[in-house]
């Protein structure tokens, strides 16, 4: 191990292995130990990097929504329509749908857990900003009811992916990406979208 | 404690008992120990009920989905309008809070969990069937497009249901029960839902 690490490099390489954890055996896999374990570092090395385990869970689920959010404003950076943009929100790759298990997990965190209502609410805010920029540039371009709140439009375009997600975690097998795909367009027309046919 | 105890009626106090233990501190907060120490058995009384933590937690999960689902199909029954039957689905009392907390948690079990998506399968695809035969209810009473499908209509709803949930579970104090109808109606009616006015 070089002597020099990048520490924000490191803390990323630890939540890659939080949410593997996660995903093989829900939150309460994750303690400070069992990372230790499984990064080969010991238990003080992990413990500089991360105060708690609530810590830990809070930085990997930010990682993970920031990735998701990444793809969907690169996309939509790119000029792709809104429909392709928030397609990369869905869980039809087994990354995506890492992804969104950490993210479920950490919604089924305890609200009594220091800090996690602010984190809670930190990323529904921020998807929310991401989204009504969607809708707006959706709307400039005539690819939206201008009669859509954009805000509004935002709420919903959140219940519908995280609706959605719900129900793939839950039945991954029922719901191959063609099926997420044509669900997301039909919800997403009844939202306002209007796509240039 | 009386000698002869209804089996299934100590199986919902334990399950209780599960529901606040997650509530407080998580799905991990549930262990044998823990909730023997909170009922005031011995951890063999508990495991005459209950085979492991996982069937704890699926067993309490399940009585959570199907109170939700006998408050809406009784509301049903008695002839509420749709939205009003799906209103009492929403997390706008400590009760609904903690039956949605409870879900979110078993949601985010790791998918190796022993059997766990065989319970989520099967709470979903009861779900979608009184949804169903809402939809089928309501488009018979004029008051949903008979156009839509309503096997598709049902998994909109649950999309839509577990949606808002999400949303407001990870911010209650934005999330007032008027604001929770008020969406719930809205995304209804994009969905087919042609109340009487």
């Amino acid at each position: 191990m070089p002597r020099i690490v990048d520490h924000e490099q490191r803390r990323k390489d630890i939540a890659r292995v939080v949410s593997a954890l996660v995903l093989k055996g829900g939150a309460e896999a994750v303690t400070i130990r069992a990372v230790a374990q499984a990064c080969g570092f010991s238990t003080a090395v992990v413990c500089h990097y991360f105060a708690s385990k609530h810590a830990m869970l809070a930085y990997t689920q930010r990682l993970a929504w920031q990735r998701g959010l990444a793809r969907i404003t690169a996309a939509g950076a790119a000029g792709a329509p809104l429909e392709a943009c928030l397609a990369h929100a869905l869980p039809d790759t087994p990354a995506g749908w890492e992804d969104w298990h950490c993210w479920m997990a950490f919604w089924g965190q305890a609200p009594e857990t220091d800090g996690i209502e602010a984190d809670w609410r930190e990323s529904i805010a921020v998807s929310n900003a991401v989204f009504v920029d969607l809708v707006r540039r959706a709307q400039a371009q005539g690819a939206f009811d201008p009669e859509e709140d954009p805000s509004e439009a935002a709420t919903g375009i959140q219940i519908m992916l995280n609706g959605i997600a719900s129900l793939v975690a839950q039945g991954r097998g029922e719901w191959p990406a063609e099926r997420q795909r044509a669900v997301l367009r039909r919800q997403l027309r009844r939202l306002g979208y209007r796509p240039a046919e």
